[in-house]
């Protein structure tokens, strides 16, 4: 438990390093800007699976430290502004544990308030990817999840794969592990390879005005 | 009950299939983008009326055959994509018979939790219109409750119907049937005869920059 | 506390009339489309905090003057339309006296609720701000609260005065004038001296493409 708790805070400043990134992108924001951005894409996500779930309170309404590794996070991404910048692949690789992280992390939380599987694997890719969601309609871009490489599908796929494990009992921390790790080498082989899932229609810019 | 609940479903079949297809307007998103852009119009008018009620567990957090209703629908979207958009008129219908049905539903629903009469036409209202509204949102449209045609106004029209009936003891199912027969007449009206609410000011494009 | 329920009423029309006001601004939405936007500003922001509070039933939900406030709120705004346009100076007073008051009655609430001080003056600011964001997605503008002057900033310097003197026992009243003034006097300087936050990054637009 310890340990998960390490990892959501973790998750919290990632995320809030990879808002605070993407608000600075489109124009000059404030610091008070920034720091609203970072603070939505991280904990967007995880208000919301608590919000439908009826589950409270809140996390980081009850506990300040989320508060804090939102604030730690911004001014990280202030200070290592150029280093961050060139490292994308550091940045891709936090944002892929990020969402790994948190989609168990909703998953289970889901099922320990008595969600079925389907709704805790929603649960969990909408903890997972929301708050990057409100993060793109707040500054105006096309949201993540319509983009072209695979992203949402991983956490489903990883989802999944944690209930099916958890439906034939292995142990918790190994389902954590491993589910986890398929989100994060599905992204990986997704942005590598450039995969992503087949088109609802083909022809649909030409056919529909 | 049972009819309305095989109604509720149905609603939400002919929601996630309106919209998948506006979801594939736009750009050619992939199957998980149209399949999120057909759950959220489908489920968020009901979710965001449950979390204001504060009414828990939501309808579709609890009840898994929304989600497998909201995953029909993208796939019946998919299979008769040429033929729905050719059925240009059934789709309409579809979408003033889930409006109708689902203002009503919200309505009863509120008044059931002891809502006052202008809350309840309110979340009735909310619970046909606002999945569309987060559906534009997404995809970054005007929201459909600013065009042209009378659309939310035609809701509260049947709400109030309802309401006022429900204040006289009228029989309950006769009462569903007349306020959800006035919103889908109101709308076939609107849209025929190109009925619009007055303006706010007619001047106002010109009057301020 | 029957002072503090007139002026929370009164926000309320203010708050409406901003709304209707900027809804007309963009393009001609009709009677429908600009009391919903003048609904959605004054009720947003407190809605979203008694969401994420928990805290039901949501004000506007039980007390049904709130929303015969937002009505009358849109009917001056038509009737007055020309004169509020004229009187800028009037408007940017009510807005400032607005979001003072949802500032200092938020950050009030979520104390009486149990939140901890950091988490109360987030509340207090979504309270006051929150509200134009939501109108802002809704119209397809820039949110408010990353405009050129300081905005919600002034908002959580007033709540955190708030929260200080809260915790040094200063009379209720006294401190609920004393932080209001705060935000309206750092307002109103930021506007006439067009102070803004620093950037976070001089260089963003240049550095990132």
């Amino acid at each position: 438990m310890q340990v998960q708790y390490i990892f959501e805070v973790l998750g919290t400043v990632f995320f809030a390093i990879s808002g605070a990134l993407a608000a600075n992108k489109k124009s000059t924001p404030d610091w008070f800007g920034v720091t609203f951005i970072g603070f939505i894409t991280a904990v967007g996500g995880g208000s919301l699976r608590d919000i439908l779930l009826g589950s409270y309170p809140i996390v980081w309404v009850k506990d300040v430290l989320f508060i804090y590794a939102i604030l730690c996070g911004t001014i990280l991404a202030s200070i290592f502004y150029t280093t961050l910048h060139k490292l994308r692949k550091t940045l891709f690789l936090f944002d892929t544990l990020g969402i790994a992280l948190f989609t168990i992390v909703g998953t289970e939380k889901a099922l320990s308030l008595g969600a079925g599987p389907e709704t805790a694997a929603i649960m969990g890719m909408f903890s997972a990817v929301m708050g990057g969601v409100l993060r793109d309609i707040l500054t105006q871009e096309v949201p993540i999840i319509f983009h072209k490489e695979i992203y949402a599908t991983a956490c489903l796929a990883g989802a999944t794969m944690y209930l099916l494990l958890h439906y034939f009992h292995i142990d918790r921390n190994i389902n954590f592990l491993l589910s986890g790790s398929l989100i994060v080498i599905i992204r990986i082989l997704a942005v590598r390879y450039n995969l992503s899932l087949p088109k609802f229609r083909k022809d649909s810019v030409n056919t529909v005005a």
